[in-house]
């Protein structure tokens, strides 16, 4: 029982975290006079008491979290501090249904992006901050569950950043217990946001659309202050720091740290995954970019280059702005983003997917299996620079992007089912799963997910939830022996 | 330099018995008094020379082949046959191009049944003989090839067949020596086929459709004499026997062999293949005629159960008939046909895809994956039956499921590129490389192949080559450490 109550007081502790952040929008929609003012008045005192209702009484439990214990944490949290969370839109917009407000929360919560909100532009300054605040709050949330906690419960393979730590970790001097890890690279990540603002608003765009925008865009959220996302702007500029710091965020965060440590671009160099991407993603936008000029969809190479390069990285980093409707291009290039979209993100970064170190793992699998086929006889094992990777690391590896690939298989039968279209339910179902945001046709960057029915939404939410734990944390609760003592 | 003499040798033999195919056509075509006459009497010679010229001068070559062998005269064998092979298509129909005619022999030998041919009913009866002829040869090809060699080449797991072999096989009195295997699953093989052709008489087919359509769906081959496929008939009985006799040819021969010689059905129940293939499509039967029944498609439901299961089974076991216009279901059905046509015929029969026991080996793992994480220090291995799984065959497996995966996304991604549709592109694909036949759309069940570009063609043609030779053999190929002494 004294678990439960550990995990209620952690769980109480996060609530009342989240209404500071409500007192933050309170005070903005104080300052702007907006019409929410009202809707934090009410949400911030609420969510304040429960947490604390949680909180206190469960003061004197032991403060160590179990294995089991923690993935009933990081599976509670996520699913069910966006109830909280939904507090100021249904106050603001009483016409909103709980399972839309959900999304929306969840979308933000999950760094995911979709929205079912249309109007943007016109919404309350304090709304629109409020969202932008769940993205890059949630990114903080995710570099630790990504750098601490993935290890510690070994998900995917992921304990392989223990005790062996390969590629730019393994030189890493970064402070070995957590509170200390957490606070270095939550640093990072807020000093590069800062500067993310600084250069968005050089680049052309006013303060609050800046400081949003570097939200979105560092946590690879890709929420937007208007309906037309990033096109609005209509501007080279902003695209190209926007799509830097989409670049930035999408690789591991502990690289960043150990890089402006040691004033050295080196730690890139070590950093397998980092180049992995970066190789992968620009030569896709030249690749797009030929598709999109010869198909005449550009007039000229450097516009199809433009707008191939922004949307397939913010689509392949998992961040989901858009400045163009690439569901009207030739549909090689939309489904090679969505199929980016599924592994180009780092681990320790706030992208989402499968992450490149998986990829590159099941990658040189591949290639021994091909080996031992040639020479049965022979024993190699698998590197990773210099490092062997445990066998036990390639199974979790090879479980886990069979768990992925099950789960997508399953979600969009059920959207199937549910009577949407082929190519609107897949590209839903990989968007949400991987939290990059946007889809095609009916979900497509030119509409919005508002005109899912409540059951399709659901799907989605759920779908943007499995993704973001990894899976693993929520599938694990419907295995029985999870709940044998 | 020997090998190569050897593989010339044993790959003329193969080509004579070839002309001898031809020589059968030819004497349908001067009985029927048919125009393709001359073109048999053409081929046939041809064939039949071309073989002798590689066998005759390699007769003193060592008749011993080894493993590396082997691949390179899988590869040639399913690759260059068919060149031999579209010799009486192309003296017949000049008209008819390379590209075209390569890929209808190919679909036959593949037992894939996809044509690009149209006006089939007007064909010679030697012509449609011929194609039905390469789908029933290459059935005793494909279960040769999975019983016997797989197992030897030890391709995707499949080397469980040798030392262990689970369920129906391990309690097996199959005769231990290739050539004995073969003769015994090859009688098996024509005497249910033989017992086809007389019930589809009986359900009112004439001899010759009932010939040519149990040849088609003993080897899961799916050609058919008529361009409206089974529909042509409009039958009950002629699709209950068909159903039955797909649902027989999609499971284990070794099974059928066993069965036959213990006159019991209990070998049946010791083949897990068999049994989950059974549970799965028949329940997928009642789920889909639900889902046509609810919307509307057919007026009552025992209706949509007819056609719902005449239709998926043919899909889910790869043979790829159809009487009704699938294309034009609620998107659901046909993707959930297409998704079982992945992975339900039994290795040892003449489906194509994963195969059930890999499925199964896969599931058992995913699930152990998730024991192991909830109990990292316990010691737990994967049974089937009684049997212990090696944890290599299961990497091996989960190896050959990801090239398979990996195999379909960049055929996809190529038919994409050269400017199909999606739904076209995937469901061609899929349903080439599972060697089951129609797509969807464009390559849909009231249409045929014809339509593609000649490098369409040549993709889909090539995706049936890589799945009906396990990926493995061809891709081999290409590995550089295969060609080094
Ligand atoms: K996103
Ligand atoms: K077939």
């Amino acid at each position: 029982m004294n678990v439960i109550f550990t995990i209620i007081h952690i769980f109480g502790l996060v609530t009342m975290g989240f209404s500071g952040l409500m007192l933050t929008c309170l005070i903005t929609a104080l300052f702007a006079a907006d019409p929410a003012v009202n809707a934090f008045l009410m949400s911030a005192p609420i969510t304040l008491l429960a947490g604390m209702a949680m909180f206190l009484p469960t003061l004197k439990t032991p403060k160590k979290v179990s294995r089991q214990a923690g993935f009933l944490l990081v599976s509670m949290t996520w699913s069910l501090i966006p109830v909280f969370c939904t507090l100021p839109l249904l106050f603001y917009m009483p016409q909103l249904s709980f399972v839309d407000a959900y999304f929306e929360v969840v979308s933000g919560l999950t760094t995911t992006g979709a929205t079912v909100l249309s109007g943007i532009d016109n919404l309350p300054m304090s709304i629109n901050l409020w969202r932008h605040e769940l993205n890059w709050i949630a990114g903080m949330g995710i570099i630790i569950f990504a750098v601490a906690i993935l290890p510690i419960l070994g998900i995917g393979g992921m304990q392989l950043y223990i005790a062996e730590t390969p590629g730019s970790v393994k030189e890493s001097d970064l402070p070995p217990r957590i509170a200390q890890t957490a606070k270095a690279l939550w640093m990072v990540y807020a000093g590069i946001s800062l500067v993310c603002i600084l250069a968005l608003k050089l680049a052309g765009m006013n303060w609050f659309d800046a400081i949003c925008h570097a939200f979105a865009a560092m946590s690879l959220g890709g929420f937007s202050t208007h309906d037309s996302s990033v096109g609005y702007f209509n501007s080279l500029p902003i695209e190209i720091v926007l799509t830097v710091f989409q670049l930035i965020a999408a690789i591991n965060f502990a690289s960043h740290f150990i890089a402006l440590r040691k004033r050295s671009f080196k730690p890139y160099i070590y950093d397998m995954e980092a180049k992995a991407f970066l190789l992968l993603v620009l030569s896709s936008c030249v690749l797009t970019a030929s598709v999109l000029w010869r198909s005449g969809t550009y007039p000229d190479f450097l516009t199809a280059l433009r707008h191939a390069t922004f949307n397939l990285v913010t689509i392949a980093t998992d961040c989901g702005f858009a400045s163009q409707d690439f569901n009207q291009w030739p549909i090689f290039v939309p489904m090679w983003m969505l199929f980016l979209s599924c592994l180009s993100a780092s681990s320790g970064s706030t992208g989402g997917g499968i992450r490149m170190i998986r990829t590159i793992i099941l990658m040189k699998q591949a290639r021994m299996e091909l080996f031992k086929f040639i020479h049965p006889a022979a024993i190699r094992s698998l590197r990773i620079g210099d490092t062997v990777i445990n066998h036990n690391i390639v199974t979790s590896v090879m479980g886990f992007i069979f768990l992925y690939f099950i789960s997508i298989v399953i979600l969009v039968f059920t959207l199937l089912f549910s009577g949407m279209d082929f190519i609107s339910a897949f590209s839903a179902i990989i968007s949400c799963f991987n939290n990059a945001g946007p889809g095609l046709n009916q979900v497509g960057p030119a509409g919005n997910y508002a005109s899912l029915s409540d059951f399709q939404t659901s799907v989605c939410t759920f779908a943007m939830l499995l993704g973001r734990v990894q899976i693993f944390s929520i599938v694990i609760l419907f295995v029985p022996e999870f709940w044998r003592k």
